[in-house]
């Protein structure tokens, strides 16, 4: 089974390396996916959207994801059993919680935490080595899940809130969930929920960000647009994104996440 | 067979994990190289160059890269194979041009763009996942290339011009391909043309960029100079460059792609 | 046997996936597990360090390690196996002098500047792919150390001096040895010489640098404190460590390599 790896660690320090290490030290011939280690420092929403966002196109494996502020502290350490499968390993903080909605919920819930698998002594700090990465090579490696701890509540979980865009007359109100390296911004407007909203290929879009008002075009790809031009597009997950062709969408509209991103057609 | 990835993606967000997610969906057994992803944001020449010096060091496989300004537009997405077994798969924006070449030249060329391997829907954005990596997984699993998509005609591939240097009395002009992380730049110089430049190993050669001159030392390597000294050398892929030792000489001269620099014998 | 790497070459250039298409090339189903390529440019101790504690947490394989400012010069190539079976394969100038010791000291030193594992022509400024490379996938592919090249004396071989912490008074004088890139700054005590410095979990200690006073407090987990609270703590490698919550010690206290740090029970 495979191991995917994405974490806020950064790739500078040894730090995921050493994951790598501990992970090919239990499970020798364990095929380990880097999905990313550069989710902005402690952006736990930032990590479960890019989680979740990836899940449909990685085989079915052991999905492990830290992003943990809380570390060394009482927050407790998972593994959860999807209903499709898939395993996910990472600290209960919500950083999971958008991922086992999308492989179809939980089936079973189990606190690492003292996990027979983890390495002693656990640091305080560095719980992707001595936890989140051996729990995730036995599991990868054929271990029962429900062997890895001691069975928890789903119901008990911490969960994870993301705003909801509203309709405001003509106007769609939306909000920002996270701009990617390029500075395209994501939105929490899902195909769905475009039907009705009057946004049409090749028309005009008015995009309003805290007073400021932009003409963009709604457009399928960035070059519909010119360079330094605003577009506004489904993304390659089917959720509405705000770009700048050859540009960064993020600083010019100078957004953060949950920003306000007000749009109407024009 | 082996697939290497190169794309200006970046490792932040997960785009280039996702695509190692469809690759081993479709092949789990491959191997994969992520020669870069750290490809300058749509510089299709500098990618092209990384990938025609890094093909001598790679088993001949799948080589996929994506610099790709014009996704979701009207431009062909290829895979090409070489007259010496190498499959190249990307865009047909001149990103593959110099790849070919090394490798032999054009043996079939196809248009993948409706291939039978893409992933459905195809977004408008996100090509490196919807179509090269499925192409490419499926041809290093063994598919045939023939059947990945539609014949096209070599001769209406997009190519790529590099400048080109010359002499003007004693001095050769020559010209910035790219620069490294380091500030390392390049030159559109070979060690072919070297010859009666009289530059000659150990001796001074005076180094003129937007009309400043500076004094630089024809040497082998970084430490045969003193740190913050200016040194022209054959680098590692026997082309010629201009380094600074422990320096960024590509911030120091002011380079930019192109930019001409005028070298002298003193 | 598994190929680790630990270099500065960074991953925005083609420098390490060509590595990986060399070490592919002679051992096609070696794993390998990237380290890190972050080590700061000509940062030999900071590699060293690096190198040293992640260590125990590989599996035992061919560790490479490239951090080389006098690359091309005479300085030696080596292939060290350490009394615990670990091979070392990189420069002569102390960047393995470190993990030797941790591996159970030096059974056999070999120079390879001139090893028939190399690539030829050698380039002066690439020894990672025309030596390091090809010479580590040899020995992962079963290759006798012996026969990568000419056996020097241990004696001989580059040796890495660290600081040494010293009480004054009830005062530990510690030296920064390195920041990660959170800027939480290693210091040069280990779990063995905090005893009887009079720091206790959850008390106060002064630290002071370059003459400025700040109160830390002596904690397990960044948690601990309040966001933008300094912390000193043990850290995942058991040595004592400052940081501050959320924020960047380093920086904060205007640290550098050997900086001298004076830790105070308050």
């Amino acid at each position: 089974m495979i191991v995917t790896l994405l974490t806020d660690y950064g790739r500078d320090d040894e730090f995921v390396g050493v994951c790598h290490g501990v992970i090919r030290t239990i499970a020798p011939d364990v095929s380990i996916v880097d999905l990313t280690h550069g989710i902005p420092r402690h952006a736990i929403r930032h990590g479960a959207l890019a989680l979740r966002n990836s899940l449909p196109y990685l085989p079915v494996g052991v999905h492990v994801a830290v992003v943990d502020p809380q570390v060394g502290t009482e927050r407790r350490a998972l593994a959860v059993r999807c209903l499709d499968g898939r395993l996910l390993v990472g600290p209960d903080n919500g950083l999971l919680a958008l991922a086992w909605e999308q492989a179809g919920g939980i089936d079973v819930a189990i606190d690492v935490t003292r996990s027979p698998h983890r390495l002693e002594p656990v640091s305080a700090t560095f719980h992707g080595r001595d936890v989140f990465a051996p729990v995730a090579a036995h599991l990868a490696a054929g271990a029962e899940v429900a062997e890895a701890g001691e069975p928890v509540d789903p119901e008990t979980l911490v969960s994870l809130e993301l705003p909801a865009p509203r309709r405001d007359g003509d106007t769609l109100v939306a909000h920002a969930l996270a701009g990617d390296v390029f500075g395209n911004a994501s939105l929490d407007v899902t195909h769905d929920t475009l039907a009705g909203t009057g946004l049409t290929l090749g028309s005009g879009v008015e995009v309003e960000t805290h007073g400021e008002r932009r003409v963009a075009t709604y457009a399928s790809t960035f070059a519909d647009v010119q360079e330094g031009e605003l577009l506004v597009y489904e993304d390659a997950y089917r959720t509405l994104a705000i770009a700048v062709n050859r540009g960064d969408a993020w600083s010019t509209l100078g957004l953060w996440p949950d920003a306000e991103v007000r749009l109407r057609p024009r």
